[in-house]
């Protein structure tokens, strides 16, 4: 805390009453401070509503502030004496994790100094400090993180939850995410009225777990009131397809899923790569097309797509991948102030409330016709 | 059955001794026999040694076989009446599937008069024939399938079990599949020393859901015995990777992760073709490349690693994808020769007799000690 004030970078921001402030947690990244303080000058220099309060260690930090000229006046810097390690267990940093730049930089969001928190920290650690700092929203059991992911839509994205805040969901909490994501995909990417589907491992009603199909009923009998479209069950195929906006899983099933596509991806880049260096000719061709391929390397990059959403707290926290560049950590900022722009938290927690009280009315009057 | 011995091609294969004979369901799939029975000829060329009995309408196999001149005298030709439709329920085919060219490709397998057999239908009907006609091995709880991978270890492949025979898996269930999945790329991919890994949301020991916990426990107990290396947990993202050569898993997850590879590996396919189509430049650029481009699109391409595997009954059984043509039905058959060549069937029932047998020796053992 001693190093606030002693530059000009570490000043609070004082932009204009329109400004976004975005509290960073400096320090989780595999490629350490520099990576991410190199992210928020890209975000800085795209768009000027942006203010950071950044948490870590201050000498460092303002060494690397100082380096970016469009941070100067827009970041204020947090000492932190302590880090969370990738390896750290959540339920340690639970009780000692007070002290740590994550902890803190939750804290700004907690305090209402900041609309938004991204970590590229260790997720566990961050979802229960979020958890225990931020609370969980009323009628929220189980947090969840959606992603967003490569599709078919015109767009080209659909989202994704939970990909990996609990291993565990029951039919109440996929019919929460359901809710949840209707609202993100309604807020993050501009859909009126987005479509839902249940991730299984067939569509034929009879197939899959007990909770899948009593989650499937659940969420049938939501959509009027959600005002979502729910297609049924999807399979694994139709994540990135154009049929669905918003899929529906538990934690375990979501993130092996995810790592799986990036897994794949990241495999077909290799091939694509040797590929092109195999004969001369082949060579000369990658040159040719350079552009057309950059194109279809940003198109599948997992850079762009840096971001998975906490959903279910009160306020937004933004993990970002741990090897985050400072292409990735631009990517979550541009999330996150899509994000606080839409007052996406504000929305979130009503619509949960608001169907919340409905499925109580609703049980109520069962009881009620049952005496 | 009135079609037997009707024409040359129908008559009972007499090849040499080393002779191979493959019972194929040539009904099940998307493209109806004509596509069933062009994959057979594809085989049947390249390899002298196999033979085939075709299940199904008979007078529409005879008019296909006899089309094809690298079939003659190498098909006997079962009728069969009926069909198992894709949505069929795996219950009902379990009391009223016997006529079906399914149930009839089966039972030449039970009968003994082929080594394999291969249908293109419903996965779940074909497991519940293959349960009931053919009863799961002694020791083995839940049966599995096992799929190939393309991924970067010196052959191409690894190896991925259950990927869709039962939707839950318990920790024992996990150690037959890795005791199966050891025989299977031994059979298989001619690995002398496999490494095993168990898929999971993490690779730290305290992760994941408590059945994986133990099973991570039993499998490294039993790697000794079992004559391959377990590396423990594996993420998502490791399926293709070098570090591992079969990955363990449930059918629900198995299932989910395989079909979300195969949708990543469209959609790239997708990007990639549109990438080439942008400018006239790249249109030139993808055909100097045509020679590099057609050999990746080989190495993803899913028809070439067509066929799961049934694991854990007494006789081998492949599922073919249902939509697969004359190229993907011969790479089933190409696997099932394989696996009859190397007396997969015969290995793999001895593998779980001996580490079932030690496991009850060793529970003797604490039993008697704790007396």
């Amino acid at each position: 805390m001693a190093a606030e004030g002693a530059l000009p970078a570490t000043r609070t921001p004082t932009l204009g009453s329109d400004t976004i402030v975005i509290s960073v947690d400096a320090m989780g990244g595999d490629l350490g401070p520099a990576a991410v303080v190199a992210g928020c000058a890209v975000s800085a220099q795209r768009n000027p509503r942006i203010a950071f309060i950044l948490h870590g260690d201050a000498a460092e930090l303002e060494r690397q502030v100082a380096r970016k000229k469009h941070l100067t006046g827009r970041c204020e810097i947090r000492g932190t004496d302590s880090v969370v390690t990738m390896d750290a267990k959540p339920s340690y940093v639970m009780r000692h994790g007070k002290g740590t730049s994550m902890w803190s930089a939750i804290d700004s969001v907690r305090n209402g100094e900041a609309e938004v928190a991204i970590s590229c920290g260790n997720t566990g650690a961050l979802m229960a400090v979020s958890m225990i700092r931020l609370r969980k929203l009323e009628g929220i059991n189980r947090p969840a993180i959606a992603c967003l992911w490569p599709s078919r839509n015109a767009d080209g994205f659909n989202v994704m939850l939970d990909v990996g805040a609990d291993i565990r969901a029951d039919e109440d909490d996929l019919l929460q995410y359901a809710l949840m994501g209707t609202s993100y995909a309604r807020n993050g990417l501009g859909l009126v009225r987005p479509r839902i589907g249940l991730l299984n491992v067939g569509t034929e009603e009879h197939k899959g777990r007990a909770e899948l199909k009593v989650a499937n009923e659940l969420i049938a009998a939501a959509a009027p009131a959600g005002e979502f479209d729910y297609v049924g069950f999807v399979e694994g195929g139709d994540i990135p397809s154009d049929r669905v906006d918003v899929i529906v899983t538990d934690g375990f099933t979501g993130n092996i899923a995810l790592k799986t596509a990036e897994g794949t991806a990241g495999l077909i880049r290799e091939f694509l790569r040797s590929a092109f260096a195999a004969t001369p000719l082949s060579r000369i061709a990658a040159m040719m097309a350079f552009t057309s391929l950059r194109r279809l390397s940003k198109r599948i990059d997992p850079r762009r797509v840096n971001g998975g959403v906490f959903l279910g707290l009160n306020g937004t926290v933004v993990k970002s991948h741990g090897s985050a560049d400072a292409t990735g950590i631009a990517a979550a900022i541009k999330l996150s102030v899509n994000l606080a722009e839409s007052k996406f938290s504000e929305r979130l927690a009503a619509r949960v409330a608001s169907v919340t009280l409905a499925r109580q009315d609703a049980s109520d009057q069962v009881t009620e016709s049952t005496k």
